[in-house]
């Protein structure tokens, strides 16, 4: 039996910690312990360990492979405080945004630091595996860097395909949880064969993941989901859901979304609750739920192929898959 | 006899243009290659080709250690770019800078994907050296940073000392150059002793570099510095010749800096033609000249300090500090 994932993710949350220093200047440096300290499940550290420690036979120290699961999180970190200067968001976590708490100035700079700093904490990793682990890392890094200039380039666009949506998704969301897992993977040193696996694992994961916020901006509550729900609709974003509107419309009921979307947002419960009725009659919750069921039975089957390749199982990794929607073991 | 600078320019010039793709999103790569395109003198991958060059004992290939050489030019295109970002900066080189000709969030995101292009770059080098070759590659990134949130902290300042402008600048100047010396010393397997003295070599050419930058805006041609003259007094810029006004200013003298510090832009003339006064009061301009040469002496003396210790000289690293306004041999 290996690490469980509570040890696991209090290692994560300890090793966070220590990398807090106090050296100058410290408006460098504050934005990006404020948004490490914010929280969140740490997903992307505690995946990568628990398939390292999977795949190492004997019982392992997770503290010579630390630097590597966190470059995970600190990365995927940088990535929020940035998304949130270009999307002109303010809450994030329940939480002021880095440049509405300082400026965007701060916030590009720190967050900057905050990618360099990644990269610190990987070139800390096993020295022998350092060409391998910063491939891996690359690559996850310039995928979301793409998902987000598709995320932003929907923003103007007047039609988006399912296609076109799920790529963009696997891009921005789901690449750092392969990547995760492909360096877990890689340290633990498992098979190609097992590395691709669960890599398509993690990408189901992940499609089901960002459906399931789609989801929650819509169906979830202001509480559990932190931040206003509706938002989304108000402010015409592209959604799986907006996505399966338009897939599904007739057209007159497509003129009806068209007009719906050009309420603003002083009408902000008159848009939501016309949207919304759109949403029932096209049967678009029910069809985002099946939707995420799919990609998380999917995954689920990924993760027993590989279980039974392996010859042992994780509950680790097992928790973080239930933690994130899937179905308990 | 190694390669000349002008070889070695040439190789840059090409394997920074065989980068190119089309890949998509246009929109992400679009703004990197419109910044790589936008030439300068390529300073940083030749200085670091150079050293390389001059510690190898015969006429060596360049292509192996090529792509660790771009990636110090790639950063430091990066920085710049999200420099204008920040400095709301509308011309470089004299063209419209990314965020004028696209928008801020595209420069901000092409920006983040371009210094993941750099690091892989830095990944293609030799994998054997890979460890130490990103240790010297996170240092100078990170002290760049640094060095802009110290030149941020400043805008706000009443008083900037001139050692705490001298840190900054080594910073945000003199890192980048400290660190294309230092991966083309480990490159060419130099000895810890000579690495250091190249380290300091750099330092002191990367002062004088941006003393000669605020010598120039003011005292420079508009044609020859690709920017409008005067610009750092116009927006009370702390630049070295500022530093030395406060040292040097009687209270008389130093409430009449205030006075003019509080012109506006519409009185622009004005403004530039009574510090620039003031500038001749307190001989700043001999002042400024008098460090920059000592800068760049202290700068020859290392170099040749490093050819006495290696037994021969590298015309090419000769050739890239004379066009840094170093004398010419």
């Amino acid at each position: 039996m290996g690490h469980s994932q509570e040890e696991i993710r209090a290692a994560v949350e300890q090793a966070l910690r220590a990398l807090v220093h106090n050296e100058p200047p410290a408006d460098l440096y504050a934005p990006i312990w404020y948004t490490l300290e914010s929280g969140g499940k740490r997903i992307r550290p505690v995946l990568c360990l628990a398939i390292y420690d999977w795949f190492s036979v004997q019982l392992v120290d997770l503290a010579p492979v630390m630097p590597v699961a966190l470059a995970t999180e600190i990365f995927h970190n940088f990535t929020l405080l940035h998304d949130d200067v270009m999307d002109v968001s303010a809450l994030r976590r329940g939480r002021m945004t880095v440049w509405k708490k300082w400026n965007a100035n701060t916030a590009i700079l720190s967050g900057d630091a905050m990618s360099i700093l990644a990269y610190m904490q990987i070139t800390r990793g096993p020295q022998e595996k350092l060409p391998a682990l910063l491939e891996r890392f690359n690559d996850g890094a310039m995928r979301v860097c793409k998902g987000q200039q598709w995320d932003m380039e929907f923003e103007t666009a007047q039609h988006v395909t399912e296609e076109q949506y799920i790529t963009m998704i696997v891009d921005k969301t789901a690449a750092l949880l392969e990547m995760s897992v492909r360096l877990g993977a890689c340290l633990g040193g498992a098979s190609a064969e097992c590395e691709e696996t669960l890599t398509h694992f993690a990408r189901e994961v992940g499609i089901a993941f960002q459906l399931q916020d789609d989801y929650l901006d819509v169906y979830g509550q202001t509480a559990e989901f932190g931040k206003e729900c509706g938002d989304d609709i108000v402010t015409n974003k592209h959604t799986y859901l907006s996505v399966l509107v338009q897939k599904r419309a007739s057209e007159t009921q497509q003129e009806r979304y068209n007009t719906y979307k050009k309420l603003g947002a002083e009408r902000r419960s008159e848009k939501i609750e016309k949207v919304m009725q759109l949403y029932d009659e096209l049967q678009v919750c029910t069809a985002c739920e099946e939707a995420i069921n799919a990609h998380l039975a999917s995954a689920e089957g990924l993760l027993l192929e590989c279980e039974q390749k392996l010859g042992r199982i994780s509950p680790a990794l097992r928790g973080v898959f239930a933690s994130l929607g899937g179905r308990r073991f």
